[in-house]
């Protein structure tokens, strides 16, 4: 039911499993992942916005659901979202529709969670 | 258990959701993406399985299951099926197996439900 | 210059090299991708015209020129081409366009050739 | 609960329905499917790593998880598949990760399976 | 040589010719595609830089091409270019390497054209 | 006419480029992209495989060229590549083809160099 909560259990779970193996290049590789979106000459802002577009073009909910989570903390509104997800769909054709449908799903989820805790 | 029900409640929600945000561009490609399968020079029997094999080529199991409702609805039989899943099977290979075992498995849900209709 | 001819020359000497080799494996599955195009409870027009979406989708150039080709002896018109065409651009989103550039200027290519010969 | 059943189950049931319809284009490419994996030149387990990081590279879960219980069979260990999945983050980015967890996780699956068996 | 300008004319040559064909649901297509880009709740600036990591992920040359001129014309500068890069190879991998070569070797064309203008 | 010093002379300009750009992130990439190709529990032989078949399903011909060089210096046999090939074909389809061609191709080209240097 709270698709998020499991969402975040499960990716922190899996990820430490994963880092726990200590293979030197997947470390690595999930370190400049982190560090990647850092603010530099974009901000993070801008550049969780390309993590959201990318992860939509190239269909994958998760990812997806990662930078949808990001992006509303570093304050995207409702109506960026969409434009986004406009672009996504306009490079991506009607393929990305069944992705943007879930997407829409949980950025409501997301706003409902911010709306109880303020 | 109804995956086909459930399909199209989910479908049908969150389209109308998507719609009522009122971006003009993802309207418009919506819009498009529903006029782009009517009768013209090809027939839309002939366009849905344009539809239904580049769905199955870009794995997408959602848009597979909504291209074949439409196919059936347009008269493509269990033969045809099998040959346009052939296409899809030797253009995007083995990695499009899993889709195809689910894609039988939603075809087998409809012809049922025809049964019962009759 | 001779787009055409290039394409069919340069295809037909590395075929004839591939199985060559005798890779049984591989000369099966060459066999498979000739026959899954032959008439059947569909015939080999929509066939290859299932073909050519599929390629213009997974966006593979060389893919794109041979179902032009296949499509164009199979009687399939202009105005059939470019409703596959259109698609196709809905289907896999304005990534397709630089494809369908190259497939268009390919298929007036072919229809010069058609006219000489007359 | 026990994924692994599951996905065994299903993917048996599938296959003997789409075989039984007898299309001989797509039992030939079962057919091919099943010959391309055994030992030759390459042995069988060489040509199951490269599966498995085909698989992981055009992330498709369900072949992931059969090149994961065929590896597994031909005796690749732990340490041999966190390489293997290094090489195939590397390759495909981070969008790889949320199959990466889903890997690990059935990966551990099939492991305990092996212990209570000895 | 003059990639750039090659690339120009034959994208507009292109252009013209599929839009005079008058297939109504492409030309709204292509409408569509200029329009996502301009100025909303997100700058014009903003889209192309989604636009461009959306071409690099899904790997289009000629769609990096386009975005890199327009994404130049919008003011993007050099180290931008650089960290939306980066995020484009974090995401998609190393397959996207080749495309980066080709991406900042457009990129300097357009630097240098943009020296001589001054 | 040199197909293989052209395409080493431009990646090598390229990655100079892109390396003396110093944007941390990129060059961490790359870096990673030599590291884990390195012998550990599977052979450097071994994993230049893996990194060849998926970018044969990926289908990136220059990442293909790069993998082709580097398997023949760890001493992949023509038999093996084959192998690999079969394998890529029957995973990524008949879309692999075209990829498959200039492979085979670019192979032999090797292996005259290879002839040569004796």
């Amino acid at each position: 039911m709270d698709d998020l909560k499991m969402f975040r259990e499960y990716r922190e779970k899996m990820n430490e499993k994963i880092l726990s193996e200590k293979n030197l290049n997947i470390n690595r590789f999930f370190n400049l992942d982190t560090r990647v979106y850092k603010d530099g000459y974009l901000s993070s802002k801008t550049k969780e916005m390309l993590g959201l577009v990318s992860s939509m073009v190239l269909r994958c909910d998760d990812c997806i659901k990662y930078h949808l989570i990001r992006c509303k903390e570093e304050g995207v509104i409702r109506e960026e979202f969409f434009e986004i997800f406009s672009v996504a769909l306009i490079v991506g054709g009607s393929i990305v529709i069944p992705h943007l449908r879930r997407a829409v799903d949980f950025l409501e989820e997301l706003e409902k969670k911010q709306e109880k805790e303020k």
